[in-house]
């Protein structure tokens, strides 16, 4: 198979790769956020979530994709980072969800058309004059009231009134993206918009991000012909941005915690110790596919942490291992907030100072 | 840039790829529905919706995409079809819904949690222990109500009395797809089995699928590998299954209604106009892919039409062309109410068998 990939640092990925639309103007809403959050004093988490799409076509116009447009994608949808953004939120945290179109967001993800349709649990009630404030005023339709059904009642109203607190508090703030491109440029803006939150900011990179995509200068010959025999594509690598994103974008200050799934249980440890080794960033959560939703393992560095942390630490080793763990069977449970409770504990050790890092 | 793919002709599609492992489950509930329906003596349409995907890597397990997996994508939110669905639905049809999953729904599609989430009309009124219907159990939150704000009360009670009305007649069945595999199966399966119902059968393809596919026996060899260099797919064309669907699947009896979505206004009726004769089905609706929500034609067999419904017809041609425009400014019509209403109009005919339509 012939190679033909050019290699791109992410340096020279941004100097040749076109911006999206709708960058600057996302930077304005995220300056204005990290503004008022530090106004308050609060701590901002970055959780990206959902996967990247890589067009194979140009006529793609952003925040619009046309319906002509083919695109390879990774599927996420996008649940780890959904779900712990609400932990966040509940820890006191102020959230800068950056997601995929259409991916789960916090709050609604509860509440997916697909598999719990909020229209299933709502009902109407004839009318009753009287009550007049759940009158609905439409023709034909005098005095009907809608009301949420007794079993579903208690956990709207659990959601709802988080949602409601959040929103009045200003907490969350939400970004889209859709391609690969569209994260990487939106990655690297709003990360150095929150560097100056200092030890304050944390990242929390859950998104599936594709390792390929097609240069824009590559696209319109690799345009897809319908109708004339089969389809070749050839990408390029998309350069490893955690590097730049923890030396430079965060300015050494951020706390950084990626993530790495493997489906060969053999490979979860060392793969994260390697990416550790390689950026220099201070957690890798390690998941395997199939237990990801009741085990996961943190591996940090050794001297970051008070030794009752750690479960696994061979001596010779500068990394640390520890497991998360929780009731496979236990539906009433989400990983999440552990996962988020003991981020939450770290993450105050790095802003008091308390924790070194080695950064090779 | 070498040619290398097989071409598949429908049977040889079938005899080499494996059906998804959820078809006869699929199967047995239309059937159930079929004969409900046909008991009421409703007719049927069957609306499909929504992209497919083409699956890169083997890993993926029906209906639990893994994350890990690549795959290319059409876009399509599923607007046609779902919108489509609900006003045959309210012209007294029975409704089989194929549709991608995540892709638009039918009723759910006005409450989209990225454009216009639920939880955001939702209010929460402080408790009055008297309406004790409206109050909810939980602990903490005694006494307090969920409410819908007034402005979007009117709207949601009509939506969902209608939701409400379809659930109670049962003239609604949603069937999921996601690759164009699953697609192919299942439509071949619910045209076999919709073929009982005569000509009170409508197909209304408007699912967005892919020229292309991976077949099952080259996967193995392009499973995508991170890390070494540049990605290279090729790909082979998807059958061209509407010729089999109307001679065969459906017993010639079916009125299968296609759509032709083109970027070239001068290539919309030609190409509308070959799709007729190519196939020998009934109508193409053509569409412009910035006109599309306001703006379709509807290509036919000129001598199944009274003249009155025909715009333009070359007497040296066999085809009519009828134009459907509505106000693009309008946002109170969707089009979608005056396709389904043509299309019923011409469905009674043809059930009537007062028009002939010619097979080549």
């Amino acid at each position: 198979m012939p190679e033909s990939s050019s290699s791109f640092s992410a340096e020279s990925y941004f100097a040749t790769q076109p911006p999206p639309p709708g960058l600057e103007h996302d930077i304005e809403g995220v300056k204005e956020f990290v503004r008022r959050q530090q106004e308050k004093g609060r701590n901002i988490v970055l959780v990206t979530s959902g996967g990247t799409t890589v067009p194979l076509e140009l006529n793609v116009a952003y925040g619009q994709l046309r319906p002509s447009v083919r695109f390879l994608d990774n599927f996420s949808a996008g649940t780890r980072g959904a779900t712990s953004a609400e932990y966040f939120l509940k820890a006191g945290y102020a959230v800068l969800f950056m997601h995929r179109q259409f991916s789960l967001q916090p709050f609604s993800r509860h509440y997916s058309h697909s598999t719990n349709p909020f229209l299933d649990f709502l009902e109407i009630e004839p009318g009753v004059e009287e009550r007049s404030s759940f009158t609905a005023s439409g023709a034909g339709s005098k005095g009907s009231q809608i009301c949420v059904t007794l079993d579903k009642r208690e956990t709207l109203l659990e959601v709802l009134t988080v949602y409601k607190a959040v929103h009045a508090a200003g907490t969350l703030h939400t970004l889209t993206f859709v391609t690969v491109n569209d994260y990487l440029w939106l990655l690297r803006a709003v990360s150095q918009e929150l560097s100056v939150m200092k030890r304050k900011a944390m990242y929390y990179l859950a998104a599936a991000v594709s390792d390929f995509f097609l240069p824009r200068q590559k696209m319109a010959k690799h345009k897809i012909q319908s109708g004339k025999g089969s389809l070749h594509i050839e990408m390029d690598q998309v350069p490893k941005i955690l590097k730049p994103m923890v030396d430079n974008w965060t300015g050494k200050d951020g706390f950084v915690v990626s993530f790495k799934l493997e489906t060969d249980p053999a490979l979860l440890i060392p793969k994260a110790e390697t990416s550790l080794q390689r950026y220099g960033h201070q957690v890798v959560i390690g998941n395997d596919l199939n237990r990801r939703k009741f085990e996961v393992v943190f591996i940090s560095w050794k001297d970051a942490l008070p030794s009752s942390s750690i479960d696994t630490a061979d001596s010779s080793s500068s990394f640390a291992e520890s497991w998360l763990r929780i009731d496979p069977y236990d539906h009433n449970k989400e990983i999440e907030e552990d996962i988020v409770a003991e981020l939450v504990k770290r993450h105050e050790m790095w802003i008091a100072g308390g924790t070194t890092s080695i950064k090779p």
